[in-house]
């Protein structure tokens, strides 16, 4: 069977676009930079979900929903923010449509105007402390700990499926706290939230860090992040996690009442992840011959394909194949039964391994008679014929090796391809070869946005789990207090 | 203590209003039209949410997302669609911002205007149809059944927080059939879904039946829908199910191969319910002291009270709240021990009968020397008190016999408020009584809206389930096939 998709040491960016279209994940729509999220993906989406969910949930949080819409004026009130987020934006100016005047279609009534224009949220931290500003009195009232799900939109100029478009989805958390330290560990909760899901269900490593002041979150006083590496040695941002003092409540005026009787503003936090995980989730992972999904977030699990030319032959294989059906899911697996005679088998096993489904077996009239049947790994790509008995405990356990090989093969790839440059030609050459690089750096945004712009290598982090080691910055040669981690980013 | 709420009986829509803020159900925003779901609200609607999505997957239905914007040349595109929603619409006109000139906050960058603008999907019928074109090509690609949640936009003049609001939650499914046949049968059945749901889920009986054409959806040829009676007699719409016809495949001029090689245009269905649902929750259920919720969509289902005065009487009630805790949630109940001092036993009991908890636990010293504890009903407000051991039995049952409780006390104030009519001057009695009114009507859109502007009341459906029975106008006197509905709606 020819291969559909471009492959990826020919064209990495192509082989992504390829396969997000191919698999059915994802498609552009017919409104510039906003994408359609297929069932296929979307269901990707939703296991998402229900895991980040639950993790919310048994840390204390509940959900809620505020409005899409912010007024214009509310940016202005924090000074950073406004400045990050008040640029490219959706701006709604009018309400009312009316029958145009030649009788042909509809067209804005200009009577209709907007007193204040309204933003589509790009994030929702004004809307929510002007909101937060009416539950707030007291140390009793605190802390608050919502987590919401919702679109925002900002409107990018070069999007990608996934990675980086107008419309997408996301969940921000808005935490209220009545100390600083309390936030801070807020923050650094959901950090571990982040980096628990991005290795125990995406199966990527992640590097947990500090964002430098000129990354951080416009608004915050500090962005934790988790950074991923991808296949092509770009660096991918998976998550982050802001400390934002009491920026917002100063900007809103949110004051309480201290269990003492004093009166303070209130410290906050905000933190979110995106639809973009389900690229980084694609880019991690996959190959040549398609998707390699995680058995966790795999929207089903193992696919039986019966293999028969008779009718008789069909019958048998297709009931046995529901019986094994019957038998994993009683063990929690997810499986689909593929019997439909408009494709052949060849067609259906290169279909779901372009789908990346974790593990498919295959049934065929000489497995009845010798009571066996094929698995074969999507990850590996290995096949093995086994006795159909205990097949159902064998795949119970296979799920937790893929899972686990899936993540390894990562890790594996990401310590090989993150290196130390302790020279401006060394990192320069390490650039050049792709994947992290720890290097020094005096510390300055100035020093910071020179390497950028000659290299277009970005500082990720500052990591949390590095060993503090006293170095020479690679670019100024001014003293550091530590390696910082550069890469080329999504 | 002092009565929160505005009696139903002085003002049922004051009291609506109170209940919906002092039940922290939602509240109105900084943005006209638009609600703050707040978490406890937001908890009610993600359990409807998760009951719906259930449903929907166990008749086959996938979950995919569109975008929240629509190209505005796509309203015209279905003539009837236009007139119906091509009206009250958020419209984006520009994608930036700049700061002010004065350099004071800032505004709307008109060199940033888009050259076709944008609305704010009220729903999604016309970018779907958009996108399904390039989905089927033949019959092997039907049916597509496809579900999305989403956030929708109609700019209402009067809200009323869930019932009428600017922004609002539901789910909107999109079907694509070969055949009439199917397409139909997809309304029936997800019309029974939503009967079922509200039913056996919102406790609320209802009505299914069909809607006039004048009262039909803009764009389809068929609208059934589900009618619910609220405590004032007033009707509220709880779902519709729409057969399209063809009417959006010839817009969007999506064709497929049949089976036997003729193109032919592809048959559609579109349904949905809304966080309006959670009004009709509150308005079908709840008495003048607060929230009555029926157990399989409350936040939590039952919570404990310990009542202590000394520090070793508080010790030895709340680990005894806190047994009695794990041993119902091994049943699959979901309890909150509230244990807090800050607040009196009081004041906790009457802040759970305004939250609607089903089930009110408490227990004190001489319940612990007694082996007792009290059981509080919401829906009967009674009381009494049984012994501890068997409890988790008890409420296990409990929950079982408040759901159907409450539904029953629904259903028997519907047939209550369920009369004939058979002149216009007993029309015009009953519908001052309030409550559904069955008279016969000549099937005329003139007739229907001259009685509309005569008494306000709107024919809520043409009934399934009512035998045929002819009959005379009760306004022109002409002959009628059947009683249909009348009421006077939210």
């Amino acid at each position: 069977m020819a291969k559909v998709l471009t492959p990826r040491a020919e064209n990495y960016s192509q082989w992504y676009n390829d396969l997000v279209i191919k698999a059915d994940m994802a498609e552009n729509s017919a409104v510039r930079g906003c994408m359609v999220i297929k069932p296929y993906g979307y269901a990707i989406w939703e296991k998402m979900q229900a895991e980040l969910d639950r993790m919310f949930k048994e840390t204390g949080h509940v959900n809620a929903y505020f409005p899409l819409f912010i007024p214009k004026s509310f940016f202005s009130k924090e000074a950073d923010h406004v400045k990050g987020f008040a640029k490219e934006c959706a701006v709604v100016t009018h309400y009312r449509l009316k029958n145009s005047p030649d009788g042909k279609g509809v067209v804005v009534d200009e009577k209709a105007k907007l007193e204040e224009e309204l933003i589509i949220r790009p994030t929702s931290e004004t809307i929510i402390w002007h909101t937060y500003k009416n539950w707030i009195q007291s140390y009793r009232d605190l802390p608050l700990l919502i987590n919401q799900w919702a679109n925002v939109v900002r409107w990018e100029m070069r999007t990608r499926l996934f990675l980086r478009t107008a419309e997408f989805l996301w969940q921000e958390g808005h935490t209220a706290h009545a100390t600083k330290k309390e936030a801070v560990e807020e923050t650094l909760t959901i950090l571990d939230v982040y980096s628990d899901f991005a290795e125990n269900y995406l199966g990527i490593p992640v590097i947990k860090g500090l964002k430098t002041e000129n990354e951080k979150f416009a608004g915050a006083v500090d962005t934790y992040c988790i950074e991923a590496l991808m296949q092509d040695g770009k660096a991918l941002q998976a998550g982050t996690s802001h400390f934002l003092g009491q920026n917002f409540a100063k900007a809103f005026d949110v004051k309480f009442a201290t269990n003492d009787g004093k009166t303070e503003h209130v410290w906050a936090t905000s933190w979110g992840v995106s639809s973009r995980l389900i690229g980084a989730l694609i880019m991690a992972h996959s190959d040549d011959n398609g998707l390699v999904l995680p058995p966790k977030l795999a929207p089903f699990q193992v696919v039986i394909v019966p293999i028969y030319r008779k009718p008789e032959e069909r019958e048998q294989t297709v009931d046995r194949a529901h019986q094994i059906k019957k038998e994993l899911l009683a063990k929690g697996i997810s499986v689909k039964v593929d019997d439909r005679d408009t494709h052949k088998p060849g067609w259906k096993f290169a279909e779901y391994e372009l789908k990346g489904v974790p593990v498919r077996l295959a049934i065929g009239p000489r497995d009845l008679e010798n009571k066996t049947i094929e698995i074969a790994r999507r990850d590996t790509l290995t096949k093995e014929v086994v006795p159909q008995e205990g097949i159902a405990e064998l795949i119970d356990q296979l799920m937790i090796d893929i899972q686990e090989s899936i993540y390894n093969k990562a890790l594996k790839f990401r310590e090989t391809n993150t290196k130390n440059a302790d020279s401006w030609d060394e990192f320069l050459e390490r650039l050049d070869e792709g994947g992290f690089v720890l290097a020094h750096w005096d510390g300055t945004t100035e020093t910071e946005k020179l390497i950028q712009e000659q290299t277009k290598a970005t500082i990720r982090c500052i990591p949390m789990d590095v060993p503090a080691e006293e170095g020479i910055c690679i670019k100024s040669g001014k003293p550091s207090k530590g390696r910082v981690i550069f890469a080329k980013a999504y």
